[in-house]
């Protein structure tokens, strides 16, 4: 049996390019003693796989070059010599840029497809929403009446930070490239305002759409748009630094001067919590993750959007494009149907 | 009556020069009603106090040109229309560079001179030791087995720091500024390892008094102590921000590269904690510190150490050479016996 696969060709100099991976056909024995057989419905990309081709040191172990590129998914059993697995079973797995994946079983979670869509495995209810949910409630902890930011606000993480935000009766900023986006963020989820990061005056109207100051910062890209921040920062502001998607391309670092100095006294004496986290940092809230986060879709106080694109050829294209916030919501690669 | 007063002259650009003080002698009026006239035995000096006289926003409001220098205060009762305090009680005050006060009484705290010496209230037992204790235990949060490094170790806050490290357990690990107080620091104070900051391969030492990296930094001096430490965070490690003194007289920002993107990452993919604070954000603990650092203080395993300079003559003199670590100890000015 052949299982077309991606794999990291050559380690990424900034920008990945099309070349950057490989698509390789390769042979898939049939499932040994305790194996399954899974084939790939929905691949997720995220961010973070920017930093596993890398090879800069990171939390996790780094894909080399020959290797599948690693991925969130949700997949099909097609075959099974696992009791705890039949065929026809959906689960989420960790597959990879894959056709199909052997399994022994010890990673998969078994999925509901009446509960919810499938592909929310990989989004809503999955790593995005929890990332949103664990940074946000317990490095933020946004109070009623706080001013709470976040960028990427349309995108699979951002999106649910002010969500949850307003459901804590704090006020959403968002901040989101372009003005679709700006349009969806303010009118379809609600945040009380929003500013289209490509807007030149963008630090401006953060500022005024931030007359209180900002107390929680969801830091999710960096760059001009941490620039903007930071200013605004008030005294005991919290800032769960989640990602640094502007950065992530970087080949040296920016030129002078040295900010940070500026940010280290500005942690003392506006009192600054900034703290760094990865969502099986807390693992441990997963089920009170899958409870809110069910319960507020239910009652239609978190929306979510998917963007979907279509075969496993696309996964670098996309991937690309991500990296450059050309997705609009949750990016998902429908591998099979 | 005569009252001597330091009162700022004008603001200092860069370091504080002797110019940056005037020296006045003011009438005082005798205490109204409910007042009492304080008469000033010890003047604690602090580096908190450069940013009191800087234009730069800081977490209190600054001194302005005319106005008495700010400082902690041990001061004696010698007139009293305040039916709370008698003639001849000894009070901890805000009273500032000066020779007399008169004070409503509000803000007094009598102290008990059979119970510990009336100085250690402006040192161990007092701002500087709570500042410690506060910061390394809620902040900084030690573990047995884990590695605590501190400067400035032989000050009136590293010296607590690291005391308060090895109670819990930890390895402490201080840099401090010459062989005396290197000396002082690892032979008196019992820190495990000691490197002394003037030594040009400090970085490298302070690695190899570090093999297991280091878990809690507490930053009250910036620098190139911060950029020694940095690279050797432990994931999950927690650096409280006490102070910056080695950039508290810098007129513009360090050069480039911007290091402030790599201490973001650093945050992201470690996932640091730093968080800043001041000792009054954690006023509801001073109980708890108070009887917890009497108890070691009696047992022997916290000591400390003053460096007094006679006469409120000298306060100028002594407080530009804290900022360039000329002190050894907690400084103190006997302003009268």
């Amino acid at each position: 049996m052949k299982n077309r696969r991606w794999v990291l060709a050559t380690r990424p100099e900034g920008e990945p390019k099309p070349e950057t991976f490989r698509l390789e056909s390769a042979d898939l024995a049939d499932p040994g003693a305790g194996e399954v057989l899974l084939k790939t419905l929905w691949l997720s990309l995220d961010p973070y796989m920017r930093g596993r081709i890398s090879a800069a040191k990171s939390y996790a172990k780094g894909v080399e070059p020959g290797e599948v590129m690693v991925g969130g998914t949700v997949s099909e059993v097609v075959a099974s010599n696992n009791p705890g697995f039949a065929k026809g079973d959906i689960v989420l797995s960790f597959g990879g840029w894959q056709e199909y994946q052997l399994s022994a079983g010890k990673e998969l979670q078994k999925l509901d497809p009446k509960a919810a869509p499938i592909s929310t495995a990989l989004g809503v209810l999955g790593m995005p929403g929890m990332t949103a949910y664990t940074g946000l409630l317990t490095i933020g902890q946004p109070k009623a009446g706080e001013t709470v930011v976040v960028a990427a606000a349309s995108g699979a993480v951002g999106a649910i930070v002010g969500q949850i935000a307003k459901i804590k009766g704090a006020r959403a900023v968002g901040i989101a490239g372009g003005a679709d986006k700006c349009r969806y963020v303010e009118e379809e989820l609600g945040f009380d305002a929003v500013i289209d990061r490509r807007d030149p005056s963008m630090p401006e109207k953060l500022a005024a759409a931030c007359p209180k100051g900002i107390d929680v910062y969801f830091e999710n890209v960096g760059g001009e748009v941490w620039d903007a921040v930071f200013p605004l920062l008030n005294t005991f502001a919290r800032v769960p630094v989640c990602g640094m998607i502007a950065h992530y391309n970087d080949t040296e670092p920016p030129p002078g001067p040295d900010k940070s100095t500026r940010l280290m006294r500005a942690i003392l004496t506006r009192r600054l919590t900034m703290r760094g986290f990865i969502v099986w940092d807390f693992a441990d809230q997963e089920p009170a993750f899958r409870r809110d986060m069910a319960q507020w879709i239910k009652a239609g106080k978190v929306k979510y959007r998917e963007d979907v694109v279509e075969g496993l050829e696309a996964a670098p294209q996309a991937f690309i494009g991500l990296l450059k916030g050309k997705n609009f919501g949750k990016l998902l690669v429908r591998v099979a149907k």
